[in-house]
């Protein structure tokens, strides 16, 4: 073995959601928005200039658009590339303590990813027989907290109440409530902000703004978090948003009627498959996301998703333990869920 | 002080070069090209689709473009949102011995910073009194080497056979080649990478493709070590590099003649600008950069720096140990550089 081959570091990558390539196929695997950016954010994408030039490095016009919409100043915004970008900061600058953090069995595959990247001790914490999370599971000694809501892949909704018994028991530790699906029907920990300066609320333009190939992602919290964000960000990448995620991005906060229409379209839709769902025999937690979290009553899950995807139908099934009979279904469009439908029905009337 | 705050990580950010916004200034203070990006680059612009969508994680066609263009396979090919991301996800990935990297003491002012923010250790190794490095000095235990060619700020060249002296030398390490400026004159170390698979060469779009807005930056390196990159990215973040980046970054490569006659016309400015700074009374490294790094003979650098500031001229000056009385001058275009040359005339005459 080569010597420098000692030294490289050992990590086991996050795996992505299939991206397949053909055109023709349903894509329900990656909680993509089956509707396009506004047509408002396309507009500017021809009028993008001085791309000869560095962009901002403090990201000014996109940090106030942000902040202007969310009521805040903008030293309490920081963005990146995506929300993964902003998590894996996150967790670079606040997870030092040396004792584990805490955050659920079920979630977001790359907590884990980070923490043993960043060599961060961490501890999961088992949600309950409905997949719901125990707000006093989280009142212990630990080295700061993460957790989904709306979570993933489960799309259940923690009410308010509940994560701030968390956030307040605490305070001496940095609380990170990742908030990617909260605009399908959530209620943002935004509010809290006023009242804990330990809590940090992560959100997206990938999901709710149809805008997961610009790769932008916000944090809110204090000037304070926000400032020590920064310093990290500018310690590892001074320029990491690109100009048309800034010219684009804020393109997008300015379109707010077209982003609530589409996010109300998808609520729509996905209620209308949740009925469908339950009367072909699926059971799944009740989601405020543009997902459902489904397991059937009798057929399993790997057998429905392999028989999907042979239809040209792709949706997500991780094998792993406790949800290894779910399917995590995205919310496409009316005319992609019908079709989904349809393929159900036929599956399961075949079988 | 808040218990939360103790493990707040602590670093000295990167302070990158200003970026003054007011209309009508000569900017010469940042590396950038002068030119906007090729016109095909532009056109892409508006085709841009598909922004609802994830990007390809893998960024397939960037990476299949660099690496047909390089004539290398495409999994020697590992891209980034510029240069200054793919070396931090080398220092992340490679740098992990305990030994202390090496890197000259005058050079890209990121070096130390990323080896802080990782923990990697570090000695500088100071340029000899011309400014050049020397290979002899890089032949003793270490845990890696980070050299640029041509560096930075000198704008000096060193010979390709010196380079290969280091990498011979070294080879229980990763040596990284940063060539960001290679492209106005220098001769790329890409011609080692069969005889030497612990070399990296990184390359990137910002200065000699006219496009930093841009951020795209990439890594070539033998298979091993570029899957070594690419699982750290993936454990950090699958998608950095957005839809935008993809598709004009291929753009960018296809249009070549653009790319090389811009790199020729500024070849062509800064030797004009080295014949008239040298009569004008200064003296400088020889630059095979798109900057010349520039001493007067007895005006101090700072009160040039501050007197083409208030002409609007926008040259870079780093108040630091040994080259403190330099500046660092951005080629622009033609009609840029007379003014420049013009104002020190003007300056020097009247002072």
């Amino acid at each position: 073995m080569k010597a420098y081959l000692k030294n490289i570091r050992q990590v086991v990558p996050y795996t992505p959601g299939e991206q397949p390539k053909q055109p023709g196929i349903i894509k329900l695997n990656t909680n993509e928005n089956p509707y396009p950016p506004s047509p408002k954010v396309m507009e500017k994408l021809c009028q993008i200039d001085r791309l000869r030039m560095y962009p901002d490095p403090a990201v000014t016009e996109l940090v106030e658009a942000i902040a202007d919409y969310k009521g805040l100043s903008k030293d309490q915004v920081f963005v990146g590339v995506g929300s993964d970008d902003v998590l894996a900061m996150c967790f670079m600058t606040f997870f030092n303590s040396g004792l584990p953090i805490l955050f659920p069995d079920i979630t977001y595959s790359f907590y884990d990813v980070w923490a043993e990247l960043f060599r961060v001790p961490f501890q999961t914490v088992p949600l309950d027989q409905d997949f719901k999370i125990v707000p006093e599971d989280y009142k212990r000694p630990n080295g700061g907290i993460i957790i989904a809501n709306p979570n993933a892949p489960t799309g259940i909704f923690m009410p308010l109440d509940e994560v701030e018994s968390i956030i307040a028991a605490n305070q001496e530790v940095i609380v990170i409530v990742d908030e990617a699906y909260v605009d399908f029907g959530g209620t943002s920990a935004q509010c809290l902000l006023a009242r804990y300066d330990n809590l940090i609320v992560v959100q997206t333009f990938s999901k709710s703004r149809s805008m997961a190939g610009m790769r932008i992602g916000y944090a809110m919290g204090s000037s304070v978090l926000i400032k020590a964000l920064n310093d990290v960000k500018y310690s590892f990448n001074s320029y990491t948003m690109n100009q048309p995620s800034i010219v684009l991005g804020k393109a997008s906060i300015e379109d707010d009627s077209y982003f609530k229409n589409t996010c109300e379209s998808i609520k729509k839709t996905r209620e209308w498959v949740k009925k469908e769902l339950r009367e072909l025999g699926f059971r799944f937690p009740d989601s405020k996301t543009n997902f459902i979290f489904a397991a059937h009553e009798s057929v399993p899950a790997e057998d429905i998703f392999l028989a999907a995807k042979k239809e040209n139908i792709f949706i997500r099934y991780f094998k792993k333990p406790r949800i290894d009979n779910y399917l995590r279904i995205t919310i496409g469009t009316d005319e992609e869920m019908k079709k989904f439908i349809q393929f159900l029905k036929n599956y399961l009337d075949e079988r």
